[in-house]
């Protein structure tokens, strides 16, 4: 059996990043950059004011003195001129500060009619003006390929006067779930069936991490159903299957997809829940085989499909991002699988993080997974541990889950 | 000057939660429920098993105990008869049990041909069954109006089969740029003029906090435009302006909007950046003033906009989560206005998250914001503190910004 770590190496190895695409700006938050973004103009474009109050001379700047207002220049509206000694021109926020002047009077210091301003406060040369380039200048890098684009940087991007933008393609993900015995929502059940809950979850999963989800027509148990199934995702950057099998979880959809090809990499996994998995390549398309038991599933998206989602989106590609938490409860001694306990978080009085499993862990205990909203991880023979001890634990909504 | 809760308090008792309509069930994640979600039926809807293997009866159930195999029945496909002494019927993880038994042995505990079975372990009765309803019953409430739907729980309902779900419409929020110096990214840009970039990034921070945004055309500095770009925004939920004045930061939008019947609640509060803030109503919209520059804007929206947008998508709209993390550098004492204190997050070799403000801040800085990891919230009046201090800290990208 492979260990976590190994399996996950071992996928994201043999993905690759979808290539660019230009897309809109106002389309570009949560997307992941494809090409350096280089600003094409300097920010501030010049040397603008930080407040509102009046333009001098340095020279002129001291207490008492009598300036004449030859002008003023809102921001958008430059003054034309050139301020003088003995000369002031009214500016704003943002305003450029005009030819000749060095030294800004905030108007709280400045007492001033239509016509004259008297300075109550000597001024320094510099002061209260934002340099030209302040922020960044023309032909700066101001975001690098592989950053997933927040509100910030979309910000950033129009202030560098980026109408387009160059990212990634969103991976497309194809979701198979196969068995004789699942429906979908609304469908009529077969005898001793049951409603299809892995592709939703997986659909809506896949979204959150930055993929577009497939949900491909349920498959059969039959290997001939299956195969076509799987062919007819030839287009996806990446076939995601759960369960469906009638004799050991996936062995149907191992034996369907081996029939056009299938090259399997790996099938157990040292953990749990979700020990029944399976990597490999249908010619060009990656195949990622989830268990049929829906936390399992689900678990097994978060350490596997979501990395595998990551990297074929433009991004590394990790672990998930951990945590830690203080746990309420005693655990008992591991044994060689590592393991991922559904629990609630919470914050003791001190405002720390705590976290504290459910009893019990059964794989098909979907409403329970739903009330979770983290995991902790337990390493393949990690010891008893009393109550009160820190452990790591992955947030679940914070994944996409 | 009101402080940053009180202000929140005073914007969120005058939103009121978006009404409700049925979207499919693809397309709720990220949606706030808002009827509740009842199991339509109970899961497993019979005992099923857990394993693969064979049922028979407790009774039965000895070491070397030889039984006749009478049929399988795989998931889906339910053993028709019932099980008498001496009997076995073939299972797998997911099938029904069928009558008479009440025991499982694992298929790895069994000896088997394609008649007989020969049993190497004593069952009991129960084990590796999941009895019906272990998950849910028919008639449960799954998940209760508020719910903000994680992919977990679309798979949950999807299990309930509901093919539909009721959610809180997405609320539409307004956008609007003012001021004569500033343009669209790729447009002519007005001599001493600068590209728009609030209203890009506030598109993308409403999106990802559930709104739906509508940048309304960029108003000019001139009262009228003002107040007509406001009333073609009547059909919104909230409208939010940014900046654009030219005598004080906006006394033109709050001049131009009580033209048309602004009711003003406040516009002064105690933070830094972004003191000058207004909210008020224009009828029965919502209207957010936020300051023209960029990382004031940006604030602002991260402490007031997103819980408005939460208070109008169903949820409770709170401050913004924050977390600890240690600060590398000293603080100098506050004043009275709270600071926020933008910063990049790591992590010491303990693995505990550390914190480090840049060193200036100044509030047209857009390319350090976008750098940011984190803001440090520095209380009014918060004594200086020595490097090495916890700090409470908002992580920026998990707000959506």
């Amino acid at each position: 059996m492979l260990s976590v770590p190994e399996a996950r190496a071992r996928i994201l190895a043999l993905l690759a990043p979808t290539g660019g695409e230009i897309i809109p700006l106002a389309e570009a938050a949560g997307r992941v950059l494809a090409a350096p973004l280089i600003a094409r103009l300097t920010q501030p474009p010049n040397d603008v004011s930080a407040m509102d109050g009046f333009a001098l001379r340095a020279a002129d700047s001291v207490i008492g003195a009598r300036l004449r207002i030859i002008g003023a220049a809102p921001a958008g509206h430059p003054f034309a001129g050139s301020v003088r000694p003995g000369e002031a021109v009214r500016l704003f926020t943002g305003s450029v500060v005009p030819a000749g002047a060095d030294c800004i009077i905030i108007q709280e210091e400045a007492e001033y009619d239509d016509t004259t301003v008297t300075l109550r406060e000597a001024g320094l040369p510099g002061k209260h003006i934002r340099g030209a380039g302040l922020d960044f200048a023309a032909g700066d890098t101001l975001l690098s390929p592989g950053r997933h684009l927040t509100a910030r940087d979309i910000g950033l991007a129009a202030a560098a006067n980026h109408p387009w933008i160059t990212v990634h393609r969103k991976p497309v993900i194809a979701i198979l779930a196969t068995g004789d015995e699942i429906a979908m929502p609304g469908d009529p059940i077969p005898a001793g069936g049951i409603v299809s809950s892995n592709s939703h979850a997986l659909a809506a999963f896949v979204r959150a991490n930055g993929g577009i989800p497939i949900i491909l027509p349920i498959a059969p148990d039959d290997r001939t159903a299956i195969a076509n199934a799987a062919a007819s995702a030839s287009h996806a950057d990446l076939l995601i299957t759960t369960g469906g099998a009638s004799v050991g979880t996936h062995d149907l959809v191992q034996a369907g997809l081996s029939d056009i090809g299938l090259d399997v990499d790996f099938w157990k996994i040292a953990m749990r829940p979700g020990k029944p998995l399976m990597f490999g390549r249908l010619g060009n398309l990656p195949v990622l085989g989830l268990p049929g038991n829906p936390v399992s599933a689900m678990i097994c998206a978060l350490l596997f499909a979501k990395p595998a989602i990551e990297r074929l989106a433009g991004l590394p590609g990790t672990a998930p991002s951990t945590d830690s938490a203080r746990c309420t409860i005693a655990l008992s001694a591991n044994d060689h699988r590592a393991d991922h306990l559904r629990a609630t978080i919470d914050r003791d009085a001190d405002g720390h993080w705590t976290v504290t499993p459910f009893g019990p862990q059964d794989s098909s205990m979907l409403r329970r997974l739903a009330r979770a909203d983290a995991v902790v991880l337990r390493a393949p023979h990690a010891p008893a541990t009393p109550a009160g001890t820190t452990v790591s634990i992955i947030r679940l909504a914070a994944c996409g889950l």
